[in-house]
């Protein structure tokens, strides 16, 4: 086994400061957005007893969820207390920046007027509670994915505010993300130079297979690396990248193994039906490599990490992975596993932060 | 570029001759299914004017359609005459058994009895017109997949017959393929010593994509892996192998290379998740090398070949693939890119003739 990296020797190591690309803050409870919603939203959410938009992604005693000891004492869900986030990550990690993706169940709402309420209230907590005072964070805007036009809005009405850095969509959406639908959102992230990320998670009502429902979880978090393959190849196909030149899209907590199989085949196919797409004017790989990134966790880990060093190199491009821990959700004990395997140290530097660095343009 | 085979070399070189895995043939009309049709169905089909169950899977002039030359002289379409696969694949490459899979459209009809009778034709015509004029051709059973019990009464009436060593479905299906619904075809497959192979194809109208519906038949192409990657962790996942450990699956036609990414994320995730899953008692990467078999053709080829030796490598077993030319379908030029790396010897060996061997008992 490659030797790993001790805790608090990010900095010593490579001279940076790393860059955390997955951070999720968590709205505490549903009152503390009733300040940022109008009267109407506001009457609507008590009269109809909404209680809560949490998603439930942490539930108690599942092995894979939030780390012990993020639950702050206030008693809120994990994640919803910036103090235990500076005592758990961004002191002790030394973090130069983190990216806050809230995943609040805003992309649950049907109503796409509600939708886009919630979205603005998350939005200007996150911007008051978060942004303002904390320098070391930066944030997603959340949108009411199922109406780009309103999605548009939201991207308009934060997009220039430095705190804000990207736009955050979520993984099992309505339809695939190449589809003129949603190009409202890639016009306007592209607008004001944010990236957009597209993270684990969602639940439009679609099965969750390409062939329908499956039963148990452990199906469908496998399977949600799937639902992240069908985004790239449909990004790609429908022209996303060359309607929207500049845009960068950042798959995250998606896993990356399976990436260089998808751009083989990707690319093999191509080169027999790319007449159907003739906006995929080169190598599917290559429109990939310039346009798209990857966070690291959590990693499909092989027991041979020569495997892994062998899978990362044949990504084809040592400027797609970015670091992340994923907090509150925490897939290792400490920094001796945050990364998965010894890099390079020109690899590690450029995972640990001049990736994430270029990407959002710190 | 690894050296390569020539064609008519595989018997110099491994002295064995091939077994191939993935031959199809096409009823060459829906009239030469009348005569194992009862009065009942045959009448059906002309009162409500079907006339063909093809699902167009040879388009002319799509680059990956049939092999030039596989449309026999009589005018029927590709894969439809005997003569010409002697001429064009059992003879030249000197092949020792070829696996017919039959993928004339039974799987698109609804109607679970009139299914079960086109499933019943097509196998009979196979008898009377593959598997007794040629022995070198083994074959697949046809079952109407939308009703299990039916499916099983037809493995039941045939499956001791020399001649048929599997049962075909098709990988986009209904539902997952791991569940309850369809183990009557998993234990009558295992009563009769039959593997089971799983063939790219199908439509059931289930969405292609765990997110909807895509634009491009590249996205249709390139996403099929997916659907094969779902029915692996459906099978695993629901205790198919726990329950029929005699069992054999092979997936056809959907590539490998994803595979191993698959394991190592199923393998992660069970530690994890097991105990909603009592009866995956070991590493799922340990029942998929048990019960597992893949075939070759075609390959998501990366362009640098050591990358497909790593690949390989990375499957964790020398078992696990299988030859296939997926005659009329021709992936390659002559034999040369039959193979698309240059192997270890046994290896070679192993995925021309002994896997195959050993799956189906020959």
């Amino acid at each position: 086994m490659a030797e790993r990296l001790s805790q608090g020797t990010f900095r010593d190591r490579t001279g940076v400061r790393v860059i955390d690309c997955d951070v999720h803050n968590n709205v505490p409870s549903i009152e503390v957005l009733y300040p940022y919603l109008s009267d109407y939203w506001r009457d609507y959410l008590i009269e109809r007893g909404v209680t809560s938009l949490e998603p439930n992604f942490y539930p108690r005693g599942v092995p894979l969820s939030a780390r012990p000891g993020s639950e702050p004492p206030s008693g809120g869900p994990p994640g919803s207390d910036l103090d235990v986030l500076r005592q758990q990550l961004l002191d002790p990690w030394e973090v130069q920046y983190a990216i806050l993706n809230c995943i609040y169940g805003v992309h649950l709402v049907h109503n796409e007027y509600w939708a886009a309420a919630m979205a603005r209230a998350v939005n200007d907590w996150q911007l008051a509670e978060w942004l303002e005072k904390e320098p070391r964070l930066r944030a997603s805007i959340v949108v009411p994915t199922r109406n780009p036009q309103l999605a548009a809005e939201e991207i308009d009405r934060l997009g220039d505010h430095p705190g804000f850095v990207q736009v955050l969509l979520m993984v099992r959406s309505e339809m695939p993300l190449g589809r003129r639908h949603y190009w409202p959102i890639y016009e306007a992230a592209e607008r004001h130079g944010l990236v957009v990320g597209i993270h684990a998670g969602g639940s439009p009502g679609n099965p969750i297979t390409p062939v329908g429902w499956p039963s148990h979880y452990i199906e469908d978090y496998v399977s949600i690396a799937q639902a992240f393959q069908t985004q790239v190849v449909s990004l790609v196909s429908e022209g996303v990248f060359a309607k929207f030149p500049r845009l960068r899209v950042v798959l995250i907590e998606g896993g990356f193994t399976w990436l260089p199989s998808l751009m083989w085949r990707l690319d093999k196919n191509w080169k027999g039906l790319r007449r159907e797409v003739p906006w995929v004017d080169r190598l599917p790989s290559e429109i990939i490599h310039e346009h798209v990134r990857l966070t690291i966790q959590p990693v499909d880990e092989p027991p041979n990490p020569e495997h892994l060093l062998q899978t990362i190199e044949q990504l084809g491009s040592d400027d797609i992975l970015l670091f992340s821990t994923d907090y509150p959700h925490w897939h290792f004990d400490d920094a001796e596993g945050a990364l998965p395997v010894t890099l390079a140290p020109d690899l590690e530097k450029k995972i640990l932060v001049e990736n994430a660095r270029a990407l959002y343009g710190f």
